[in-house]
């Protein structure tokens, strides 16, 4: 795996992540394809947003279709129909966010399967495995996801036992030209432990960094102040990925602050939920006042729910629960996201992204247009 | 509104029709567009599988978005972004079969809106001033779908109230350059009434002929004997519909006896209850014989389904309940109807639709390849 950086604006960067199956720009916005699928959209349409990178999810993948099925079937990229680079996570997140039924020790966690019912254990090492026989371009570390709040002495130990799982991520990890595996580091809002981690992380050494922890309650501010001392500690030569985040203006903040890569759900689950992103700020089509608006969600937007189709038909599709409605407003949300990535990338390629950052928030602050 | 038969084979045609929003060739099929979408699929996608034609529901698009809405936002080609020609049903087979809270008397239909609980009276002359509204390429008379089975004193009487009402639909329908009324044949399965309906709706005089009443729980041997002798008594120049039909089979046994045109949620219903159609007949996807099955539903299909993706990829999808699964399928099933019709006219150019048909039989009563 490499990383080049071809420039960079202030704490910003601009550079190109190359994979065993092709190349990304950053920053770079990953759409999640939890269970092999970007929900709503074709592969090919993901790509046209200008998606270069998709992130799928190990803890759904292993337990439906099953890792071993997937490697059968000749590996994620071929069974969904992405030919490009993928990342996947650990499984970590997942199980300690979607599974009460958990057990955890210091050799990993076990749980009982929603699909099956089955008690399933996962590990450091099969967590790697998996991630190995879904093919993933970049390896997640198998990590605990600290929760919020945490006292220092919670997040301390939590962060400990992700550092040691850290390790054994590395050593099970199997090399492979183009393949990388990217460590997390953890520690809360606590400086302290995020430097006692990042140091853990750069004495095992990985080909990325990632900051997790993160977007979990604490808010927007405190995140940022995470962000402003640890990204510096980070190697400058390797990838930063903030995971899970977030917001449009969680992005902009993010990059500014010297983080090149980012995947969330919302811009897809807002899609399903009548939410668009826009220049403009978030809009909800379900509201009544767009059944006779015969504008698009966003005049300036290119993507074929905006430059085909009124905000009237919007809300009628959605009013119906047309699935439709669903696949055009997940359309738009990964375009805005990747326009804005654009935008970033294109801005710090000339050393504007400040004022990219400045007119980013004074536009969306203006709120939607009025209606006619 | 324009039809030229440019080939006979037997008493099947083939031919053009051209409307206000351009022109499609028949025997044609046309997806069902019911709340002014294809459900789950993208309108230039229809367009991709070879669809020219659409058919919306009064009945639904009257009562949402309303039709008096959907003419101020440009007619019903702009509103749901598909520029080509649109058939609209008169609403009166869904007042019957999706009402319960309906009351039938000369003058016409009342019935409870199921989307806000009010009482709405649908007539001849509110059916067409709708379908005007819709801006329909092609209306279709006011009619009561006969239900089956009745006796023929049931049938008369129910046939006699539709012809009345043809008549009435024929003096309210607003003329214009490139749009058409087509009359609807009913009389059960009754040869007499069959007769006399057809001659009462030669005399009003229409742009085309629909046959009503069948695919109501009669049978395919039943439908294609009303058939036998119904399409010979039609003009030979104006379009024959038969409506709400079919199963592929059935498409290919109205087309030897001479129809032009279909309307039929099967391939998008189907595609969203995991049902494939295929040349070698019906698969059921969810079934667990394919979660390790890595070729296509349709080897012989050029469809995305089945070029981009694997039968145990579709399954999984199934599975999980993924919006992707219905757009896959939904997608074929249009391709593969489309696919049917192309064969069908193409075979009715060359003289050989009698081949077209033995072969097609043959293919489907193999069935499914056996797994590898």
């Amino acid at each position: 795996m490499k990383f080049d950086v071809s420039t960079t604006d202030g704490k910003a960067r601009r550079g190109r992540v190359t994979t065993a199956h092709g190349s990304f720009e950053t920053p770079a916005f990953m759409p999640v394809g939890t269970a092999a699928t970007v929900k709503g959209m074709m592969p090919g349409s993901v790509s046209d947003t200008g998606a270069e990178i998709l992130l799928g999810n190990t803890y759904h993948l292993m337990l439906r279709p099953g890792a071993e099925r997937i490697e059968r079937l000749g590996g994620l990229h071929k069974f969904m129909n992405w030919p490009g680079p993928i990342l996947t996570d650990s499984g970590g997140f997942q199980v300690m966010s979607l599974n009460d039924l958990r057990k955890m020790t210091e050799k990993g966690v076990t749980f009982r399967s929603h699909v099956d019912g089955a008690m399933v254990e996962l590990t450091p090492e099969k967590s790697m495995d998996i991630q190995r026989m879904l093919d993933a371009d970049i390896t997640m570390a198998f990590d605990e996801c600290t929760p919020f709040p945490a006292t220092p002495e919670q997040a301390a130990e939590s962060m400990r036992l992700s550092m040691r799982w850290a390790e054994r991520s590395k050593e099970a990890f199997s090399e492979r030209p183009g393949y990388g595996l990217f460590g997390i580091v953890q520690g809360g809002v606590y400086p302290d432990l995020r430097e006692e981690s990042v140091e853990a992380l750069k004495n095992i050494g990985f080909d990325g960094y990632a900051i997790g922890g993160l977007a979990v309650g604490e808010g927007q501010e405190a995140m940022l102040e995470v962000l402003d001392y640890t990204a510096p500690m980070l190697p400058g030569d390797r990838p930063r990925y903030l995971m899970g985040v977030g917001k449009p203006d969680d992005l902009v903040g993010a990059v500014l602050r010297g983080i090149d890569m980012f995947d969330c759900v919302l811009p897809t689950r807002s899609g399903r939920t009548s939410q668009a992103f826009t220049r403009r700020g978030p809009l909800n089509l379900r509201n009544a006042r767009h059944r006779d608006d015969n504008r698009p969600m966003d005049a300036d937007c290119a993507c074929p729910a905006c430059t085909g189709f009124s905000r009237a038909y919007l809300h009628h599709l959605i009013k119906c629960e047309e699935i439709l409605g669903a696949m055009l407003l997940t359309w738009h949300n990964l375009h805005y996201y990747q326009d804005l990535m654009r935008g970033m990338r294109d801005a710090i390629a000339e050393g504007a992204l400040n004022a990219f950052a400045t007119e980013f928030a004074e536009t969306q602050a203006l709120g939607d247009i009025e209606e006619l």
